[in-house]
């Protein structure tokens, strides 16, 4: 029997760039399970691209091993994934009440829910996978009933951190259980796999309490005002906070963005919010109580153009008219890329005469572990062998730096790019073991996957300088062209404006028709070559630009 | 005799909002200022746009009266529609050398040198201009040779601050000159004109002293590796530390990247810079030296793809390949929106194991006023009416406010928009006076103004789905369909795997042309409206995209 020989695979298909799709999988022998399935926002420059998802090839071929997926948290990047991937494999699904609350909403909206088999866990379950022996630890993050995962393999304890920060005085009273991650490290961690997100921050992140208490002070100077509170929806506990002190000053608190109706739906429902009767009334009731008595709390904090807020900013909310009597508290981190969307909502709040509290010092803390918590972590794992997650390549280095700090040696820590797989012997050692099919599958629309680089390559192509049809039909018997060339133009240049250019370019196109059609070549291809040279060249010459150029010729 | 009727007219054609070309314009009767004149850089949804300048529309009418452009300091912002205002207008333009030896090399590159009339004044230069009289007086800020601007006008003086900040230890010994400021305040001014860049900032900004000590440190401590520097082209004495500090850890100093060659070359001739002989080494001549006896200064400290340092990271670079042996230092601030642009040069320079050093807080200070900063200019000049210029307008209303807070009367205070003119009488009355044409131009290749709403919608359209473009040739005698429908789609989806739907594009249009054709009809332009709409219609419902129909008919 070669079962001494067998070894534990790990790999990431996610998490590990700028994008970061979270998924983790451990392979032993005939079992996998998989760890965290989230979806990404495109770059920029993925054009029209509506969301991205880890390539799952692997798992495909392997989906008679897949055990189970185990969920950490409900946010985006950990569970958003789940609908396109059920679509190909079908696993029962592990996580907590608040995590699968807020996958069930998401599985309804893609008419999955019938079919997926969810499982709910608490902190504290133990949940039997093939092989593996999986624990839910509770861990504090943005988002209640967050879990690290101990999965207990037959190398040993593998230990996934999901993501993280210490509160010790959490909003619900539940800190993250330190107890028990110690008593792993202190049995034994063959491996930890650590979030990095805030490993460039010093110190420790601060409590969600801090939050509430900046809120007292400013619904204290201002209880002549209405007050609206945009934040991350999912922060269930942010959300408490707002509710607790609307309260506390006599005010009712109404809830507009969908994500936020349907995320505070799910935690009312499953008791994660604590509401006391009529402190909620619906949005459209907010005509019945005078502005000073209300506050609004908001989607749109990281400036989502058609959000609830950047509707309110432009007067198109159609409940909801910012006037110089309000106070807009923005209770968030503009998330990279996003600075410049947060920037044009504030100006335009301004310039309605909008009062505008956006100090994120006072009014936001992080959900993720700063040097001292993950410090901790390490501290409280003692893991044999290290593999930093869930940051950009940068933030990867710098924990390799954080763990060797700590003491690790540097042959045990392995930075990992995405689809790399690592493989732990019972002999208790780690190598790299070759790669996986891995990547960024692009979502358009309904169409997974059906775009990539060269459709992505012409639309950048088509936005930067538009596009140029050309088209002719010939008559291939006579030898002649019997109408057009008609030039078309998109997206160039105000064709009124630019009569003269474009009457070149007919020019310029007849005569390149005429020279290939009157040899008699019908070598289409060759003519549709040299047009897009000719006319390429020309218009650059003319203009510095080079539209795209599409010659079409008909045959009669 | 009218005179005493006529008013000063101040309008901002620029540098009023995120997209920050400044341009202000003074007007009495028949003579007219300029101070600054600046380009912006395109925001992300201005697709294929290389550049964005003012509207000059008033000036263009008005050109008789202008008596020339005063340029404050020699950042594009504040310099760079030069070259095409020139093609306009054709008044002298005054500046300090520096700011001079910059425009030049600009004007140089757009074959405009010649026709220019520059005109070099000195801090302390007075300049008569028809009925003005404009003081140049020194300010410190990221560049040498800036400029606050006193213009004394028949309805009293006028302060312009330009871009400044104190520095009371100045690289060049020359600070601010706060004496000549208050020698003006304590004679009176009528209208303070004060940027407001840094007005969320408490405080005072550093001074740029405190850079060099960092970098001193991070020599002192990196004697065996090779430094790169990265910072703006722009910052003299930022590159002057640099070279000072290299020379005490006895490295050559190379230059890269265009603009930083050009800079540091005209500060060199002009004297603002002070380098031992021997001290600079051509790129090409870095082989001859050991790695830790070189420093290498940088563009490319924004992330800007193809620049120095980016090509440095992805192995373009002709002269320089990073190794591990390398220390990359950001002595720069990411500009909001080049956030993610300078993240993937790090994440890039981390993979390829180089060291790099961030810590914008130790390696970077601001050119810009502080609130403190802010303040004392206001205490200084104490003048009637204030415009706080250069900023978003939230920055705008707090500088308002800060104004307040010093005591001004709120009525006394403009928050303009761009095209906003107010007027100053000589009976000490100032009040909004209308507008003029403004707004910004976008520059694309050679193009000024030929590009707008319609062709970047269409752009962005493009970008969005692509296009799919459907073809056909039609006998109308004979009213039948002679060649085609063809369908070419660029940008939408993989023709390969999309060739069932495209065929059903295909037979779709078949049908509408079908339909039209043989009914006799000739009105191409309802057929084309039916092709679109049925089309866009099928193909979002089985793809939920919306790609641009682009319909051709050709007759025979």
């Amino acid at each position: 029997m070669a079962k001494s020989k067998s070894k534990l695979k790990v790999m990431l298909l996610g998490g590990l760039c700028e994008i970061g799709e979270n998924l983790t999988v451990l392979e032993y022998e005939n079992d996998i399970i998989v760890i965290d399935c989230g979806l990404a926002f495109p770059d920029e420059d993925m054009l029209g691209i509506d969301l991205v998802i880890p390539d799952i090839t692997y798992l495909e071929k392997n989906k008679e091993k897949i055990k189970g997926i185990l969920l950490t948290h409900g946010h985006e990047d950990h569970i958003g994934a789940i609908p396109s991937v059920l679509r190909v494999i079908d696993p029962p699904i592990y996580g907590t009440p608040l995590t699968l609350g807020i996958l069930e909403n998401k599985l309804e909206e893609h008419d999955l829910l019938s079919r997926a088999k969810l499982v709910t866990v608490t902190p504290g379950s133990k949940v039997r996978l093939g092989v593996f022996e999986a624990e839910f630890i509770r861990v504090n993050h943005s988002i209640p009933d967050a879990c690290c995962i101990a999965v207990r393999t037959p190398v040993g304890v593998v230990m996934h951190s999901g993501d993280f920060k210490l509160d010790v005085s959490p909003i619900d009273g539940e800190m993250m259980d330190l107890t028990r991650i110690g008593e792993y490290g202190r049995e034994g961690v063959v491996l930890l796999m650590c979030e990095s997100t805030n490993v460039e921050r010093p110190g420790f992140t601060p409590s969600e309490r801090k939050v509430g208490s900046s809120l007292d002070q400013i619904f204290r100077s201002n209880t002549d005002r209405r007050v609206i509170v945009a934040t991350f929806s999912s922060n269930v506990h942010r959300v408490q906070q707002i509710i607790d002190v609307s309260v506390r000053y006599g005010r009712k608190v109404a809830i507009t963005g969908r994500s936020m109706t349907n995320v505070v739906g799910a935690a009312v429902r499953l008791g994660y919010m604590n509401v006391p009767p009529d402190a909620l009334i619906d949005i459209s009731e907010i005509g019945k109580y005078p502005a000073k008595r209300l506050t609004i709390v908001t989607t749109g904090s990281q400036g989502e153009p058609m959000s609830a807020l950047y509707r309110m900013a432009f007067s198109e909310h159609s409940a909801v008219e910012l006037t110089s009597n309000d106070l807009v508290v923005l209770s968030s981190h503009a998330i990279p890329g996003n600075e410049l969307l947060v920037g044009r909502i504030v100006n335009e709040m301004y310039k309605r005469g909008v009062n505008v509290y956006h100090d994120e010092a006072e009014v936001h803390v992080s959900g993720h572990a700063c040097q001292e918590e993950l410090k901790l972590m390490h501290a409280l794992v003692k893991p044999k062998f290290f593999v930093p997650i869930h940051g950009e390549y940068r933030h990867l280095m710098q924990h390799k730096e954080l763990a060797e700090f700590m003491g690790m040696p540097s042959n045990n820590i392995f930075v990992l790019n995405i689809g790399d797989v690592i493989e732990i012997g019972r002999d208790g050692k780690c190598k790299r073991a070759g790669t996986v099919p891995s990547g960024h599958v692009l979502v358009d629309g309904y169409g997974v996957g059906d775009v990539g680089n060269i459709v992505l390559r012409d639309r950048r192509h088509l936005s930067q300088d538009g596009l140029i049809v050309v088209v002719a039909t010939v008559d291939e018997a006579m030898g002649e062209v019997v109408s057009g060339p008609d030039i078309i133009s998109r997206g160039f240049v105000y064709v009124r404006e630019s009569e003269e250019l474009l009457d070149e370019v007919k020019h310029l196109s007849e005569k390149v028709l005429k020279r290939n059609v009157e040899r008699g070549s019908t070598e289409w291809n060759m003519l549709k070559t040299n047009l897009k040279d000719e006319l390429t060249r020309y218009i650059y010459s003319k203009t510095k630009r080079k539209p795209m150029i599409l010659p079409v010729i008909m045959n009669v």
